[in-house]
């Protein structure tokens, strides 16, 4: 049994215990044809090759798409699967935060990613290109730029995660950045695949 | 007497009572010789060609620079200058956030403006590109698209400047769109004039 996570310019395998790697989009040629491979996949150019290939199952189509919205990630909706009270941060291109509780999805928001704000600033002013300070003070209003757009970015996300006062998982590739400002919380990089093998039992095993 | 904010695309000028107007870098000839014009700048093209009006008066080295900190951009000073107790918000390419304590600089932190934040999101993916609903519910978790991105960028700019129970002072060019979001808020398109013409007497009349 594989598991994989397609996003739009890679996909994220898992054997299901111990073992993931990456494979891009492009490389991709199909050939996994030795057992069940359960995937979600937001890209939509991949979606009919995936459909043609008879060992690769949707799970999709498992989802009790009620408790989440029209148009929300089917990652995001995985890796809120897998948490049943807490507050789900996952770090990648965009930055999605979501609230569950006692397993019922609360809400949620997405914020730009770590790149795509550094980029931002960068393309206001030459003078806020600068990297963020993950060490920041958060408890001090900053006098220096790279505290100032780094407070405006971080503090505010910092903000209002905490007000929701849950437990925190921080998954996604930007996860260990951001766990130095949110220090109390849990990094699972297995978030989503955690999500994802708790629909197999819905269907026929491997 | 004039007063001119000259920034990098724009010089905005004020006649000290009534009457604003903005002209563009590019068409500025420098034939205001009538009187004395009291300037800042930000844009260092410009500021050789400023310096050599002898009728232009440059209101930066008149600034207490020691209450602010170095790399502080001048209108931004001068829009704290002109707030004695508050929480400054200058919304423009960038929004600053900057807070005054009797009279004393608290320090502050840089958002990237409106129109920089969605871009941001639209460049993520095409299913952020959306406008921000500034009617969106403050105390409600979103559960769909454009009022997520509308939470993780307005509401966490709202969490975090009212966390400081000040009066609030909003400026700049997009001041009318945050006015909906902290409607509490005074808004004051002339903060930045407000804080050069506290200058003038320190300097000979016009």
């Amino acid at each position: 049994m594989l598991l994989c996570d397609s996003g739009n310019t890679s996909m994220h395998f898992y054997d299901g215990s111990t073992h993931t790697y990456k494979q891009s989009v492009e490389e991709f040629d199909g050939l996994i044809d030795s057992c069940k491979v359960y995937y979600i996949n937001v890209n939509p150019d991949l979606e009919t090759t995936l459909q043609q290939m008879p060992n690769w199952i949707n799970l999709q189509s498992y989802v009790n798409a009620e408790k989440y919205y029209d148009g929300m990630g089917i990652d995001r909706i995985m890796a809120c699967e897998a948490v049943d009270e807490g507050i789900v941060i996952d770090a990648g291109s965009a930055i999605t935060v979501d609230v569950m509780h006692q397993g019922v999805y609360g809400g949620g928001f997405i914020c730009p990613g770590i790149h795509a704000m550094q980029a931002s600033y960068a393309n206001i002013s030459s003078r806020l290109s600068n990297s963020f300070n993950f060490e920041l003070d958060l408890d001090k209003m900053p006098k220096n730029t790279q505290d100032s757009i780094s407070y405006g970015f971080l503090r505010l996300l910092y903000g209002e995660v905490m007000r929701h006062n849950k437990p925190i998982i921080i998954t996604g590739g930007d996860a260990r950045h951001l766990h130095k400002v949110f220090q109390h919380a849990t990094v699972d990089e297995l978030l989503i695949f955690k999500g994802m093998k708790q629909m197999i039992p819905k269907i026929a095993s491997c």
